[in-house]
């Protein structure tokens, strides 16, 4: 049994970052620092900056060895549970088959359970977030992937090898663009971060209107860039927007037919938009899809930002040691 | 408590014909009746000849009424499982809000449930037929319409108002023809009765080959016919199941990836041609689902052909008198 006093680290590995943080059982973040991942420099280096980034938060928490309980971590693509090793995420290459789960459990001396870090973010939003009472959620993150969560009657789903709810990845356009994952018109082929710049350069073709975009190096042409013009009133970066967001909600639409849920959360750096992007995405799904899911689902922004992830991942440990 | 002497009556509802069944406690179906439903003249005549029907084959059988357990209803559309009625279902609209279960419950003394029919098929196949021993299963039904079943982390999926699964009703290509439910491009579009009739119509226009299906009067040009004669070795007939084929693989590449499932089972009319179909539906799931769902997963048809419904909806009830 955990009690409130539980203290618990959690540790987010992205591509090109680490989170980590002291996090209370309750799932409050009290305190966060951030480390490069250095990913084609290999597991092993990072495994030292780990612990000592970790030690020092639990030291400047005054939390003692023996109140840390667990450690939660996360990781981009698919995850070995039973093994806390990744299996296959495409930026983080040579961490692939990496004991990582155990290396840190020995160095702590504390259990350590790994977690694909779109079902840790899932987890904090059903828990602490956007997702808090539904006992049917998909969620979408939006970003150079998108990926997908899934809380299934009620609990966390997975699938049978821990490679489920790769929604990104679901067909909208068979005879559409080549996707980086081998198939042709996939979701993430119109919402991505790829489509959403290439979308903005034809729209600034097309359209010949003013927009501060158009002064906007390539290189700082992002998603946010579009998302903060838009904001500001630009009306091409509002245009990109809504074909984003209408694109977005043919996703939705298949969405809400198969899993039939309360609630669908969109979060990532794009969801930033608010309304810009989810109007036209809700308008399209009540337009797609079957009347019953159509009427009662709720689009709504994810709530917790970018300390989703170790959050859920810190929770979903905590969940595993309790049994 | 129910024992292996149990007996329950399995009773499907469908647009033209309701099967009636004695059904065992294992799932065996000992004595089956059909009679036509007459969806136009309402569900109080129907009342009557099921109840008819269904004491002559409890008879029959030998069952005394104090043996006859509880009953399992199914019929199309979306159920409203905690009143036992049919919510919304486009070929039995005059049934629709009719106290259907509570009613023959009434008359036969036993509780009455009601279920959606595919998922009822889809239990069946899970503990019977196609999907034992499976935790996490897609189940597709190939007909006029294309329904869909999910048994996900060892339960029926059914979602927040029971109008999940709409698995016919995922959009493939956003430009792709109108589909009745309203939307365009669905899955239903390219692999219903309707599209591999509109298919073999097209095939047959464009290639000249000889085939038995030029002979066929319109009216019996079926997904069973182009079956039939593509099982003879009609090569137009085959091209049409080719090409239907690779319309399901795009399908079933999309439900790979969201679900990751151990098996997907296809039933219904067309799935009879088996290979002839299901080998291009696996190729083109291999070539368009992520690696680790594409690789595991198993493409198989359904193993309990028109008995599946009611047996499921006779088990699914027995399950809930269980508790």
């Amino acid at each position: 049994v955990t009690s409130a006093s539980d203290r618990v680290l959690g540790i987010d590995v992205g591509g090109t970052a680490i989170k980590i943080a002291v996090v209370w059982s309750d799932g409050h973040v009290a305190r966060a620092d951030e480390i490069p991942t250095l990913a084609d420099a290999g597991p092993e280096q990072a495994v030292g900056r780990i612990l000592d980034c970790g030690r020092k938060l639990l030291d400047t928490e005054g939390v003692r060895r023996d109140e840390l309980r667990v450690v939660g971590m996360d990781s981009a693509g698919i995850v070995d549970l039973a093994n806390g090793l990744v299996l296959d995420a495409p930026n983080l290459r040579s961490w692939e088959c990496f004991p990582l789960a155990a290396r840190l459990g020995d160095a702590l001396g504390v259990p350590v359970f790994l977690e694909n870090d779109v079902n840790a973010m899932t987890y904090a939003e059903w828990q602490l977030g956007a997702g808090t009472g539904a006992r049917h959620l998909v969620c979408l993150t939006l970003g150079t992937g998108v990926g997908g969560g899934l809380v299934l009657d009620g609990r966390l789903y997975r699938g049978a090898r821990h490679a489920g709810g790769e929604l990104g990845h679901m067909t909208l356009q068979r005879d559409g663009p080549r996707c980086p994952c081998g198939s042709t018109g996939c979701l993430e082929r119109y919402i991505g971060t790829a489509a959403i710049v290439e979308r903005t350069r034809r729209h600034l073709e097309r359209d010949e209107r003013p927009s501060r975009l158009r002064e906007t190096p390539a290189e700082a042409l992002t998603p946010r860039a579009v998302s903060e013009a838009a904001a500001a009133g630009d009306a091409i970066a509002r245009g990109v927007l809504e074909e984003t967001g209408r694109w977005l909600g043919v996703g939705l639409a298949s969405l809400a037919n198969i899993f039939d849920p309360e609630r669908i959360i969109i979060g990532g750096g794009v969801a930033k938009a608010g309304d810009l992007l989810l109007e036209p995405a809700r308008a399209m799904l009540r337009e797609r899809a079957m009347k019953v899911p159509a009427e009662r689902v709720l689009v709504v922004p994810a709530a917790l930002g970018n300390q989703a992830s170790v959050a859920g991942a810190a929770l979903l440990a905590l969940g595993r040691v309790q049994g």
